[in-house]
């Protein structure tokens, strides 16, 4: 399985790279640049857009639309449900990333809202803000925190049956849920969680497999595989979290089939 | 003396690495990554949200709030007031960097403005922008122009008196006034002024000491020494503006307690 | 000629790396950081600002005015023409990023409209940038797409002489246009394009050598040449688009007139 695995993470880097897909991001300031970057070095062709005046098209011409909610205000929300609608319209991939869900009540609501309205295909966070979409939260610990393991996957799986998508789980391991599936990709180094932007970076990632894939969770599982191996390669050449996030993109730009068949670590049931 | 320095500024960096304080930031576009990064290869927790909706609930969970004007605009300063009245209420630590103020007649009222009604603990600037406030100058020379060290020196004392807060006055040494002391700092590298965004790291820094000691001098001593030891590392690793803020991340995020006793040059009077 | 032509490239870098000119940018989010970042290395003093009400004093303290449409929305198009206004009446240049122009009618329009009310001295693009511009057009192909080379030379030629100002287009081989002249600069590297900002980048160093270079072809000519032998020098230190972005600024930091003088491809009609 891991072999099939392997191939068809590797099929979709081929095709990223030979297609340049573009992916529409409409995402936070603080990793504009670093998202664009990733989408680069794995061979997409990144957009920022966000103005209600040209949002939906520029949602026509892309391939996937990842909206991310790390800083939001209200015209940015206005934008996002319109590009939002206009990617469901020509059914392009809709990539939701909740960054803060449940550290204040304007995130919280402001996710639930864009799931209920935009069904995206993924969303993806770490424990804390996928339990706060899962259940409904409105006040949890902050942007960060983290909890039990076990406590996240039922979120996870909570999640998606309750918004009928995929839902990506990160942390150590990272978990897709769909149905009553669940992959479990143990790929990743611990200096990760210190490089602002890694998770908004997965996120991105997984609008451009979702772009040449039309598997929302084998997308998901290709995007999480490689953000894993690639940051091992990069934590193999680092001395902290400066070299590694250079290094990372030098690896997401150069990772080979072998360093996908050698490194891949997943578990899936 | 230095070597009291020196456990003092330790036993923060462990608290810090041991606690991972959530720092609220409102902070200009040009920056937030390298802060968030900044923040994060210290042990720190940074969160970045500047919503008129949710900068209270925000600033009502950290451990200190952050506030740069270094790309103003008029919603961004009612969220600045409206976090920095919560923190007030909460007792949370202020830091701000006036940007460019001395630079346009907007930068200096909007931060004389935030001094005037928020009280911030801790200011920290160039000569320029602490010169500009001190005085209550409308026009200075631009958003990096140097003073005379002495001249300098009698703003960061008049400012420190004025507004009855700490005033760190940044340059190739950096000094730290409060009520009638005053203590400096000598570390750094003269490639440290080619990179953007070490100042507004060095406010961000001081947020994170300030969140695990109560004492916003002490805050601010120990994050401007930990910038200048953690610059000489870099610089050492470096080649130029480029490999030195990879290898400043790096530097943070692996500083040792030998490194501080070994490189502190402190000087109080 | 090419002697000349180095000579004249670094006479420009000595003066700026000597006088630090203040450049004042109205730019996109995903690359203020990069933009600082590299015209710090290059020796000039970026400023960002952007709000209505200091746009102008800023501009008026500046030596030169960089407008980027990267992530336009309404009050910073307000802002930008303010700006430019004032850029006009005190003889300061005005350099033209109409990043996406093409890709939706909103960047185009607005690119034209800045053209049009600001006559800017120079507007540098990609080739499809530079294409929708010249010929008025409304929908092209996105943010990153590429025209045969005589198509895009046809296009800078008449976006040059519809403006009559100095029209860039960038590509493997940068161009530059007035009148009836056009300069060929052949340095560069492939993974350029790989990282974001690059050309975002090489516009605010034409606005660092227009603020010292009084003829605004001259001062695109001399950027771009910098752009493209900085990065050949870094490629030769970098092993992807990570490794290279840091090596680009240590290039553009440390580069010298040997590098000039042995690196220069350029050829004039």
């Amino acid at each position: 399985m891991a072999i099939d695995r392997a191939e068809g993470i590797w099929n979709d880097i081929q095709r990223i790279r030979g297609e340049s897909p573009l992916v529409h991001n409409i995402t936070n300031y603080v990793v504009m640049n670093t998202t664009a970057n990733a989408l680069l070095a794995l061979g997409a062709s990144p957009v920022m857009a966000h103005a209600r005046e040209e949002v939906e098209q520029m949602a026509g011409l892309a391939r996937a639309l990842v909206i991310n909610i790390g800083t939001l205000s209200g015209p940015w929300i206005d934008s996002m449900l319109a590009a939002g609608h206009e990617a469901k319209r020509k059914g392009i991939p809709i990539v939701l990333d909740p960054v803060g869900a449940g550290a204040t009540r304007y995130r919280t609501d402001t996710a639930l809202r864009l799931i209920q309205e935009l069904a995206p295909d993924v969303v993806r966070g770490n424990a804390s803000e996928i339990r706060a979409l899962a259940y409904d939260e409105r006040t949890t610990k902050g942007v960060d925190s983290a909890h039990g393991s076990e406590e996240a996957l039922d979120a996870g799986r909570t999640l998606a049956a309750r918004c009928r998508s995929v839902a990506v789980v990160s942390g150590s391991i990272d978990v897709v849920f769909e149905e009553q599936t669940a992959v479990r990709i143990a790929n990743g180094h611990p200096v990760m969680p210190k490089v602002t932007g890694l998770g908004c970076a997965a996120t991105a990632l997984i609008g451009a497999f979702a772009a040449v894939n039309p598997s929302a969770r084998e997308a998901a599982v290709h995007a999480m595989a490689v953000m894993g191996i690639a940051g091992e390669i990069a934590a193999g050449r680092a001395r902290g979290p400066g070299t590694f996030w250079v290094a990372f993109l030098d690896a997401l730009y150069g990772v080979r089939q072998d360093d996908i068949r050698a490194r891949l670590k997943i578990e899936e049931a």
